[in-house]
């Protein structure tokens, strides 16, 4: 194969691996990397042109941080969002300085105050935790931030416990909502039909269930945003292809000893979350 | 019911859906927290009590920051690691400072600096990333604090594309081990018998696919060292019951279009990767 023959090869978009040992073989490596930038300019070029893919936006996206979040809940669907061409993604502090937030024995540097995040959100979105979304509920300067946001957002969501925040903030009234298992309970009390699902829509509210829910959850708001076919190659990237070791990752397949040990540890904590949505 | 017959039945350790209605409809606030402190209590001492079950213990875990690393990477492991009671987690600085690292859209703050890091390592965990784990391979101290730091470590671990630094450290040669999809046949040319797995053991090497395959390994992991009923009980308290919304997790089960597109929109860097293992 003639240097022609094989830059052909390469700008047709084959499939990787043939490109790379047919580069291999007869290229040195600045040919190759110059060949593999054709290639990517190109995969790029033909991606913008499908029907129904949206590859370059202008999305504001506020994920607010609060001391005591799950980084788990927040990271996965940032991974997802921040793959999105164009896109703004506020961390926004929950005060008004820049102080890195603790997150289960990580700490994440907020991007924004809350005076920088904006009124006309694409998505406002909460994650969740424990203790630490217990003291949020209760902090109301926070409850009355939650609320200013949702007001005017196209989509407001949540991940886990996130969503009892927004019950807090009165979002969830009359709605169709889900959260982390061990809190449906907790919010089927409160006017919000509470759901055991992965991803719940209703209306303008997208809410995803415990954790790693927020895989699922981000994929749909991507499709939902960015078309389809965008999301698969998001979850391509993210080599999404889930095996659990064990099959216990919801408490109805999970061992009755599994699932009353998380109920029965986390009794305290939905007692009071509980109540903080009595009062 | 009186409050003798509540109280055993809370402290029996019943599921938490009718502990807390009963504790609702006959209870303050403060009598059912109460209570459920003490269900809290009896869940950890049950818990603990079973055979296999390793609740403390005194792990020393060392997760590897570096600019440019995937925050998802890392996160999902340490979510799961951070659930392993007395064990410590070292998120370790790529410097002699604690100035937070970039990674991905998000910046997390270090823990400890490279000389706080210890050598009896029982995980040494590195995490995958696109650009930024090409800038890692580059950098020589980086390299050599890898391997240094494995030379004694209990379990040589990765996620994503992590391994191609691991491959640099010399630590793959004539070992089974897994990368990002998109980076097996570079691994392959170097020695490392590449698997497409979504987890794989070689003696004391466990590395995971790309991105979301860092849970599955992680509860692997907790598995190994802490018993697989800690690991179910982690696995619920994520709620890890995946369900993507679409199948284009694998190359196998994208379509070619979506295979082609994320693996030509990667091939300069991949040729970049691969000529770095070269030299």
């Amino acid at each position: 194969m003639n240097r022609r023959q094989f830059t052909r090869l390469a700008i047709a978009g084959a499939s990787l691996a043939p490109f790379i040992s047919v580069a291999q073989a007869e290229a040195s490596f600045e040919q190759r990397k110059t060949q593999a930038d054709a290639v990517s300019i190109k995969a790029h070029k033909d991606f913008m042109a499908v029907e129904g893919i949206k590859m370059m936006g202008n999305e504001k996206i506020a994920m607010l941080l609060y001391p005591g979040f799950y980084a788990a809940d927040l990271v996965n669907p940032q991974f997802i969002f921040n793959s999105m061409m164009g896109a703004k993604i506020y961390l926004v502090s929950p005060t008004e300085d820049l102080t890195p937030v603790e997150a289960g024995g990580i700490s994440i540097v907020p991007t924004h105050r809350q005076s920088e995040c904006p009124d006309d959100l694409d998505i406002l979105f909460i994650p969740g935790g424990a203790m630490g979304t217990l003291k949020a509920m209760q902090n109301q300067q926070f409850i009355a931030f939650i609320k200013a946001k949702a007001a005017k957002a196209k989509y407001i969501t949540s991940v886990c416990t996130g969503s009892l925040l927004l019950a807090k903030a009165g979002l969830l009234k009359g709605k169709k909502a889900t959260s982390h298992w061990t809190t449906l309970d907790i919010l089927a009390k409160f006017g919000t039909t509470a759901v055991k699902e992965r991803v719940v829509w209703d209306g303008n509210i997208v809410t995803g269930g415990g954790v790693t829910a927020g895989i699922d959850f981000a994929l749909e708001i991507l499709a939902a945003l960015r078309g389809q076919q965008y999301a698969e190659v998001i979850q391509l990237q993210a080599e999404y292809d889930p095996a659990p070791p064990f099959n216990a990752g919801s408490p109805d397949k999970a061992s009755p000893f599994v699932r009353d040990t998380v109920a029965n540890m986390f009794a305290p904590l939905l007692v009071s979350m509980e109540h903080e949505l009595e009062t």
